[in-house]
């Protein structure tokens, strides 16, 4: 069947929900009795099980990352990384991607049933720090029988997730891969973030959180946030390049009076309108929330030398020239961090004009830096087992 | 009255409105038959009328630029830089502050009658050109029997007047003062203001435009515009050291669950606020359109050279480290392209963590740069009145 889709591909995928019925206890207090987690793998588990690599999400991401849904022509989010040959080789590694609590794609969140009520969670859903998801994966990494990751990796808030696995779980981690991430956000972060929540609070199709009840979806409100963190994750020199001031309708002519429409204006509109059909606004402002309370050394004195000196693992950190959104500089910051405690790192700043989208795209850089450390980590691994 | 003020006030002011009963013929084809403006004046015209100021203001911006009104303790948005003894010296200069048409202090605006309908303009206001600006101050100009501007000066889309203003009526202006401004917007700039637009615009209360028939105002839309409008103000390093990641309300403590409310969020939703309250929506709209529209070199073949090869003026350029809104690489641009029309340009580029808003908070440098440009102007003006 994977033919059809190129021999570098994992080809067909299905995703799998899994029950996680050991309860979990959330950083806020709230006790999760159980909860649901949608996943796919890649790749075979090998016998002493240690070739297993986890992927964490970012905010609007979830368990698809590679692979192809029967019937649907366009691969997971980061199928250009994932698949046999590729620097995630699934030909080598066992593959582990989820869609983590709060979420909106199947696994437990506003969107599922409360069992208290009865009702959806909604706005009621508890809120969550990237501990939690940390710690659901942990719970996940167990029903499958793993002792330790190969690797933990993500981009973004993905990143967090691996640097959080690195302080709360040392000893189950062997490589943490963190990638266009920040110890912590910075105040313009969070404006942005706090801009996008007030646009969906704002849409009266909001109802305080509880419009699934009203039958509603605060569509224009969560365009509006997707539109706004759009804008974030682009470069202005790409969206110069790709829309600069191009026209999609009307003209500049004088005694004209038809209004202009700017290609990037119908691009981000459409971006917007796209994604309010397929996210939930309730999941989008808890994450985003998850974003803005994440601070890897605050329970370290705030030192985040402090912090890394409790991790065991080795590191790959990676940046992108044009990510505004967690510049060079952030990442330059966790190396210098992780220097500070003694850690093997390598970093990699990778030139590139894709802004903060970087490290979903193709780039051969990227790709090679990736795939020479995951390849070592797999010759060693490979060389153990034998 | 005034030496309540200090005596670096111009002390306490009132605001004319001016009728200009010229026809205006707009550049989207459209005549505005006659149009108030609001019109304030520091200092005095001197004899020959040749010691005028026009001071153009940005998006936001009105004709109370500096000085006091009865009973109010804040002074108008320029007042550090306008007044006796101040860069922009009321001693020696006659400077004239207006609002512009579409804007919403009282001159001619979307919230003023339609004399066609007798109803307010609202959504059906024409949309305006910076030329259109440039034109309705030379009205206001013949109206004030000045022949000449000592100095047109703006930052923003103030400077953009300036600019245009050299283009249009090289004659009419001896100086041009240009302030962390562009000669055209990025794709990122029209985008960030075209998610301000759709903010306004999916605000239940706009009614296409129409809220002020009924009672109305988007306020909520509003709000938001700005709040986006201000992140781009500011710089990141500002915010940082303004509000960093403090908490206004909440804490960091496991096993909590109360919101977590930054510093940030407080004052961004409070800006916003403060704002939608005190500026009408469709102003906004029109005037953002305005901002996208500018293109210093459209009709001269989209080559700035030969643009400014029209203009007969002298160049002041100032630009701000911080500002990304429009950083200092686009006033580089605009003295590369005035360099190349062998046009007399002085440059700087002003060291702030201020972001785009610097040009309007004090700064020795850029007090100093711009006090001595414009005393050498006047003394140029006294020696030859003499």
């Amino acid at each position: 069947m994977s033919l059809n889709y190129g021999q570098n591909s994992v080809g067909l995928v299905t995703a799998e929900k899994v029950l996680i019925d050991t309860p979990l206890t959330l950083a806020c207090g709230t006790v999760l009795p159980s909860h649901e987690l949608m996943v796919e793998t890649y790749g075979c588990l090998n016998t002493d099980k240690s070739n297993a690599i986890l992927i964490c999400h970012a905010l609007s991401g979830h368990h698809h990352a590679a692979g192809f849904y029967e019937g649907d022509d366009k691969p997971g989010w980061w199928d250009d990384y994932i698949g046999p040959g590729k620097p995630m080789d699934s030909n080598r590694f066992f593959i582990v991607s989820l869609n983590n609590i709060g979420s909106c794609f199947g696994s437990t969140g506003p969107t599922s049933t409360n069992p208290a009520t009865g009702e959806a969670w909604g706005a009621q859903f508890p809120p969550l720090r990237a501990r939690d998801w940390v710690e659901s994966q942990k719970l996940l990494m167990e029903k499958l029988g793993i002792d330790r990751w190969a690797a933990v990796i993500g981009g973004s808030l993905g990143g967090m997730q691996a640097m959080r696995w690195s302080l709360e779980h040392p000893d189950k981690v062997a490589n943490s891969i963190v990638i266009a991430s920040s110890m912590r956000l910075s105040a313009q972060n969070i404006a942005f973030n706090e801009i996008a929540r007030r646009a969906i609070k704002s849409d009266p199709q909001f109802f305080n959180g509880d419009y699934l009840k009203q039958g509603a979806a605060p569509r224009h409100g969560l365009a509006l946030a997707r539109m706004i963190g759009h804008v974030t994750y682009l470069s202005d020199e790409l969206m110069g390049q790709k829309f600069g001031r191009e026209l999609r309708s009307g003209d500049f002519t004088q005694g004209e009076s038809a209004p202009i429409e700017f290609q990037i204006e119908s691009y981000l509109n459409y971006q917007g309108d796209k994604f309010s059909g397929g996210f939930d606004a309730n999941s989008y402002i808890l994450i985003t929330k998850m974003l803005d309370y994440f601070d890897l050394a605050r329970e370290y004195h705030n030192n985040p030398v402090e912090a890394f000196s409790h991790a065991q693992c080795d590191f790959l950190v990676i940046s992108f020239s044009s990510d505004w959104r967690f510049s060079p500089q952030r990442s330059r910051e966790i190396v210098d961090a992780l220097i500070g405690a003694e850690k093997n790192v390598s970093y990699a700043e990778i030139e590139s004009d894709q802004g903060h989208d970087a490290f979903l795209l193709p780039n051969p850089r990227y790709e090679q830096v990736l795939a020479k450390y995951l390849s070592r980590v797999a010759d060693q691994l490979e060389g153990q087992a034998t």
